[in-house]
């Protein structure tokens, strides 16, 4: 039954954290960290089925039913779109914090489908993968699904999703010398209900400036002009409201803002914040005030983690 | 007195014609065409103050009182703030039509401004011009005043209006291969009605959609994508309300989408018509299209011309 493996019926991949959103790009931007990131084993089996044999790192949260995982749903929807007559079982090694708003579900989706589909050296494309995952991502979120945080997890670098429906990716060409900081509050914001807090509708004016925004953010990206990136990174949409489910949100951007960082946002719904540095030396300083700024704000009650990373360009990795 | 001058106090020069907005990017988008355009000679005075001695190719339509003309509007704003002891005369050929949506207030202003620099020997830069066309730009639409005809008028090529105050101009590459058919009915529409009739506020899906399409024209620009900037130039805010001042709209619209057109849109406020194409081969052929189809759909009651040209981008030019 085997024979398309070749014998290895076992693989291990990482898959990156993702900050979606960035700034003015509510919706359609993202892109993806070195690290963190989640690590899945996969392996196939005779027995038919999806199974997951362990899942670590989440403190026990993270459901084993394959029919509420993320994981396992994303290979279940591939397994039955490719027809696929054999079993899998997994093992999940969470090594990002989750409900953070850094991607976890997408990492975990992208990790399972991208990990069989290696395995099977390759019958479908990334891109074919990409409604697989966004299924995984579905069963996790509860809702409409956008493509802001797969996207980026799967190909890599920085993509616009400039539409959902048709997906459309695109990608937009990176500074090499580019690296972001994350501040992660040990705080949990549930997705549904930052979207719930949204406006439906907003002016016309501040329409105008977020579109605006997000054509100068392109624009800075793809002629590497810093300057142009931090003053289109600004957010008059999701960024005045969702920051008031994150105490001290103000203090930390104060505190970003008298470093020589060219972009602050709030990464996804939170309550993480990125810190976008043109060395990793700035990075490494940044997130100290970063984590120190946050820590006074909030009279130190509230724990917070410092995550350094390049810009992840290739998406999920094989590592064994 | 006119030691600055070199004995020279008189030149002519041409200002180009503008397309403003570019579909979904409302209020930030503009360009500049090689094609129509004005022509402004403008003469150094030892009697001060600043006259106009003839405005041609307006049918007696433009104001000769310099309080109310455009382009004496903006030399007024310019010598007060240079503090120039001397006068101006000018004379306008108008050689494009006017509430037609190309931009004509801003080409005429432009012209008289970058005459006035130029003549002494630019004792300002092109950036610092533009305040000066502004005021003139205010005076012939009579509101708060955008940047998104002058600045691709002054400046040439693509530009993003970032945003209006403070004032940033992003300018956008561009592939080469890029012409212009503009078609221009005979009816006139109001800048003022125009802006009047659009909505004050928009549902936040339609804003990402629209957000989405600016991000991903400037990259399709960038990365001379022309799928993709065929797919981002679509317009979820103005449009659906503007096209229904230009009787026809639908049919040359759907014209337009069975020939090789990289783009198709409103122009300005209207009623002039865009349409993007690869060669002037196909710029020519689509100009023939976009006429026939307008004809046909108003029952060869509405007159028309036709514009075919590259993409401007120099901005204004002397001529002698």
């Amino acid at each position: 039954m085997h024979s398309e493996l070749n014998g290895i019926t076992e693989i291990r991949v990482f898959s990156p954290a993702t900050v979606s959103n960035v700034g003015s790009g509510f919706d359609i931007f993202g892109f993806a960290l070195d690290e963190p990131g989640d690590e899945v084993i996969l392996r196939i089996t005779k027995q038919k089925g999806i199974r997951i044999l362990k899942i670590s790192g989440d403190n026990g949260l993270l459901p084993m039913d394959t029919a509420r995982n993320t994981c396992t749903v994303a290979l279940s929807s591939m397994m039955k779109k490719l027809n696929l007559n054999f079993g899998v079982e997994i093992e999940i090694n969470k090594k990002m914090p989750f409900k953070s708003g850094l991607g976890s579900s997408a990492a975990s989706a992208v990790a399972g489908v991208f990990a069989l589909n290696t395995l099977l050296k390759n019958p479908v494309t990334l891109y074919e993968l990409l409604p697989f995952a966004l299924e995984g991502e579905r069963i996790s979120s509860g809702m409409t699904v956008h493509s802001d945080n797969v996207a980026p997890a799967l190909f890599g670098g920085f993509v616009l999703v400039r539409s959902n429906d048709p997906v459309d990716i695109i990608s937009i060409p990176l500074p090499k010398d580019f690296y972001c900081t994350i501040l992660h509050p040990h705080i949990e914001i549930d997705t549904a209900h930052a979207r719930s807090i949204l406006p439906s509708s907003i002016s016309l004016h501040d329409g105008i400036k977020q579109w605006a925004n997000t054509a100068g953010l392109v624009a800075g990206l793809m002629k590497r002009d810093f300057a142009l990136v931090k003053r289109s990174i600004e957010d008059n949409v999701a960024e005045p409201v969702r920051s008031k489910l994150i105490p001290g949100f103000e203090k930390v951007k104060e505190a970003v803002n008298y470093f020589n960082s060219f972009g602050f946002g709030i990464s996804g719904s939170g309550p993480s914040m990125f810190a976008l540095t043109r060395s990793k030396l700035d990075a490494l300083k940044i997130g100290n005030i970063m984590k120190k700024s946050f820590a006074q704000a909030n009279d130190g009650n509230i724990d917070s983690d410092i995550f350094i990373s390049s810009i992840n360009i290739y998406g999920p990795k094989i590592l064994g």
